[in-house]
């Protein structure tokens, strides 16, 4: 079961403004955090991104030197914005499920992926499909939601007080992998929860070495302009993970 | 500062009585989670054990054919006790701050180590030191209280309802790493929290290759004797390493 809910209407739209009014934690948390992971210098890279949406990352790697960026994503919609807003000679945009991924053994210096993970039933497939196409010392660098974040079956967040002040975080069903339906814009979107240890377990046994990972809070300037930010400290909300082909 | 809580009368007294009589987590899930991370045939093995306790891991290696068991602890009495207790041509039994070991190079085929490590200030060099002394391939597994566990600075663990049912466990401070004290048979115990991607980055930048890891819930059969361990699946209480030297 590959889910699309990106080219749901009410879906796609609500998270177009979000985007694009963003000063949200992808913008000050996620994307700082990821490009500390990337090589310093990404120059004649060949870069497949897994879930590109509409396509920023793709042409950012472009505008660092890359030499091919390959996007894929399975939402029609996506790609076809992303073709609209960040189209170049150098991008090729594919609309398919990351589990489908079939490139040849050792294409790719770099597969990346921004905060799709957790939406693929199948993590392991699509660990092997990277790990198949990247080039021998090729990094593989994901993010995702925090298991601490998707661990709570009937998710809820934070319990807060009478006056809405955040008091703490509600950890419960840590250990229960599977599906996790939310609402995000629209019911029933489905995420996959999976532990730390697991997702770490995983690549090791699909042969990757574990070089970084990080559990980011908010880039200090970020917390400067917006004080709530600081409240991400509490618990974290992404996982990043960088590993490599040996 | 090196932490000898384990001297102190009252805190001794309480632990000895707790693991004489213990059906807890550590006998049900955290020893056999640990036992899964060690090389099947411990025959001939050179050990070294940080934070020994009482000897009787110590003396289940030997049991297990190791060729010989160094444990350190910094508690006399512990120490003493294990004399005592579990006293065998093949152990020696040092008393030393788990932060002060110093053995020749490439000396041990394991350096192991349970629920010590969330009680030293300095990780970093406990790492660098079990490096050094551990053969190369050879293997440093280790326990300790989990991140998710050790982060609320106020620790108050459950939200309880009115009859006492646990509804949630409370999670906070994650991203501040530091000291923690608790009350644990006696005031003001101090533990050091450290995020879980801070303790991998920190192994992999001494040099060690993450092998397994694991959050572990309690065993099938214990689950089965005792319903209450199945809450321990609601928010992992122990986090293991194994990490080998390349």
């Amino acid at each position: 079961m590959k889910q699309n809910v990106y080219d749901d209407e009410i879906f796609y739209k609500s998270y177009v403004e979000l985007r694009i009014n963003s000063t949200g934690l992808n913008d000050v948390l996620e994307i700082p955090a990821f490009r500390t992971l990337l090589p310093e210098d990404l120059t004649h890279m060949e870069i497949l991104e897994l879930g590109c949406g509409f396509g920023q990352s793709c042409s950012w790697y472009v505008s660092q030197g890359a030499g091919m960026v390959i996007g894929i994503d399975i939402s029609e919609k996506m790609i076809a914005r992303a073709r609209q807003l960040y189209q170049h000679d150098k991008i090729e945009y594919v609309r398919l499920p990351i589990e489908d991924i079939n490139f040849p053994k050792e294409k790719f210096d770099l597969v990346l992926s921004s905060l799709a993970f957790h939406y693929v039933a199948d993590l392991k497939n699509v660990l092997e499909r990277s790990y198949h196409c990247l080039k021998n010392n090729g990094f593989l660098i994901f993010s995702q939601e925090h298991p601490i974040a998707t661990a709570k079956k009937v998710p809820n967040g934070w319990v807060k007080d009478e006056n809405g002040k955040k008091m703490h975080w509600i950890l419960d069903n840590y250990n229960d992998e599977g599906i996790r339906k939310q609402n995000w814009f629209i019911d029933d979107v489905i995420k996959y929860h999976r532990t730390t240890s697991s997702i770490i377990n995983v690549l090791v046994e699909t042969g990757f070495k574990i070089v970084r990972v990080l559990e980011p809070a908010a880039i200090k300037e970020a917390e400067m302009i917006n004080d709530d930010l600081k409240e991400e400290r509490r618990r974290p909300p992404f996982l990043l993970i960088k590993a490599q082909k040996i």
